[in-house]
């Protein structure tokens, strides 16, 4: 199960929006026959790709156990069921990590199975499983991403901006590293704010990828402007609006953006709202990387769910020029607690550290 | 040797102001016939005690090889001369990990051996040496401590303070472990404000410890009560003032404590020959546990070798009462460039991170 596990684990880039599993075949006299990992959407599911792999071997799954990291798939999605894949290949055991929370699967798979007569084990390494996929179990539980808020700072809590320029405070190592959390997100979500101050392309350049993530921008006056780097990557890119401006949204959809208006009581755009669009839109993992604004609205909302931060080995102090916070100052006034979190690793990245952070309780869903 | 050096390590509390030392003999048959570390001040070195041990064993030392982590010294100080110890015993090889920086001996343990036929070998596992009593090793080659800035603070950098009462950001676990750091310095340095307004005792108290570190305060012009808490504390009180206030001085003296003069040009307090007059006081490792006034200063001033930081998994906002941070802010301004750093260690401490962060270059010395 361990090694299916790291399969899954290589399918997390590729995977989205379906869920990254893994599956490895024994044979009945415990040899490996085949093992595979979930495709790119509309691919083979890992077990099918297990089964071609054991085929190819010229291998017989007939009695075989088939470990893998997520319940089997009943239903007719963008592939066929993985189930019956199963049975017709005479696997007569499949031990897996966890069910899948995917109301169409959701126990049918185990069902099927066993009408198969197929010996089912649930269980194992169902934490490291479902972790694996946290967005994915997100978006099936709570009609929500899972939202992780990507910050750099100094070791004293800053992100340096020197004569108005923002300049990178951590190392190339650490950039790169951000890239391969880009790759694995459904979706980047970033303001308008950082899109006018630093005009960035928000893409995946620095890690191999096979997909580009939408990009999802909150910009409640349609400020964004057409000719931003940001187009320039070949992806989605989704506006959130507070309120319909023809003409702006015309010149921005000409670029191949899409505009939608999702306005709160405040005229401003309903970001609870938006990340309930964006699990519609089958985003498992939302990359946010925006600036103090946006990432204290989305604090002070209590829809952060862990923070990605890279603390660059520096101390900036107030005197080199404007120097800000990442995450806002003046807006988390409103934060009538300290909000607390967990540590869920920390790692050295170059010479920075990278801390992921997660809100305390918010993984219990 | 690797044993020798986790036997110095195990006297890095009780060694100061000596350096923490270990020592292993092995027989002439391979065996380990004693070991020993440095104890308290005025008792003996890592090699007497190793040959005691042997004693004790009832185990020849003639011909064996003493495994050192630091040159044996050749002068009386507090004690009778290991080299000579060493080859009365009969010790026919020693093996020492780093010469001692100490001008009373820089060598001169070595040459005492070599001249009386003792085969000398020098440089295993140098560098872990001299990082465990790299105190020492500053105070010798700078005549100066390594100062190294204890600080806590949550994920965005802050010191909370809720309606002026300082509270602890931080875990039981990490204040444990700050007390371990604290038992291990020559001196904890303070400053008056800190002195006012929180009335701690900077003293050991969560952990085991045989000695209290001598409490140094910075007090311009000698604002600290009598009344204070930190007179309580069976030990040494430095307090050094920018100029000599007769009435006050007379009545910390009659608490104990020691009141000392040095001013710089702008009438404050001169850090940095306080920290030289710190040296001739024998203090190795300097503990700074003060607020951001103190911490800036020291920061602006390049005094700072080490800053000690845990990491709370929270975020405080501005919000919350008196938010401040731990160094500076306003007393970093007059930094001319970002303050660049390298992660020494980081670890987990119950629920908290405590990292480790050197000055860059700051031990090269």
């Amino acid at each position: 199960m361990r090694l299916a596990l790291s399969l899954a684990r290589a399918a997390s880039t590729t995977a989205p929006p379906n869920p990254a599993v893994g599956c490895v075949i024994l044979a009945a006299d415990g040899r490996i026959v085949g093992s595979g990992h979930t495709q790119r959407t509309g691919g083979p599911h890992a077990e099918v790709m297990a089964l071609r792999d054991a085929a190819a071997r010229g291998a017989s799954t007939a009695g075989a156990t088939a470990f893998v990291t997520l319940e089997p798939c009943a239903h007719h999605g963008r592939t066929g069921p993985c189930c019956d894949a199963l049975v017709e290949a005479g696997i007569r055991r499949v031990v897996a990590s966890i069910a899948d929370p995917n109301p169409l699967v959701a126990g049918q798979g185990f069902e099927r199975l066993r009408a198969a007569g197929v010996d089912v084990q649930i269980g194992q390494l169902a934490a490291e499983a479902r972790e694996l996929n946290l967005g994915f179990f997100s978006r099936m539980a709570r009609k929500s991403p899972w939202v992780r808020l990507k910050a750099a700072a100094s070791l004293d809590g800053k992100t340096a901006l020197e004569n108005g320029t923002s300049q990178w405070i951590t190392s190339e190592k650490a950039r790169t590293d951000g890239h391969a959390w880009r790759a694995r997100a459904g979706a980047i979500l970033t303001g308008v704010g950082t899109v006018i101050e630093d005009d960035p392309r928000l893409d995946v350049r620095l890690v191999e990828t096979t997909r580009q993530p939408p990009l999802v921008i909150v910009d409640s006056r349609l400020q964004t402007p057409p000719d931003a780097r940001l187009f320039e990557i070949e992806r989605p890119v989704w506006i959130y609006a507070a309120e319909r401006d023809d003409v702006k949204a015309r010149a921005l959809e000409a670029r191949g953006a899409t505009v939608h208006c999702l306005a709160n009581a405040d005229g401003k755009v309903d970001l609870a709202a938006l990340l309930g669009d964006l699990a519609r839109r089958e985003v498992n993992e939302l990359h946010v990387e925006a600036g103090h604004k946006l990432n204290g609205s989305l604090m002070r909302e209590g829809l952060v769910d862990e923070i990605l931060l890279y603390l660059a080995p520096k101390f900036i102090g107030d005197g080199l020029g404007i120097a800000s916070r990442p995450y806002a100052g003046g807006a988390l006034s409103a934060l009538t607690e300290v909000m607390a979190l967990e540590f869920t690793s920390f790692d050295a990245v170059g010479p920075d550290l990278r801390i992921v952070a997660r809100v305390a309780g918010r993984d219990k869903f």
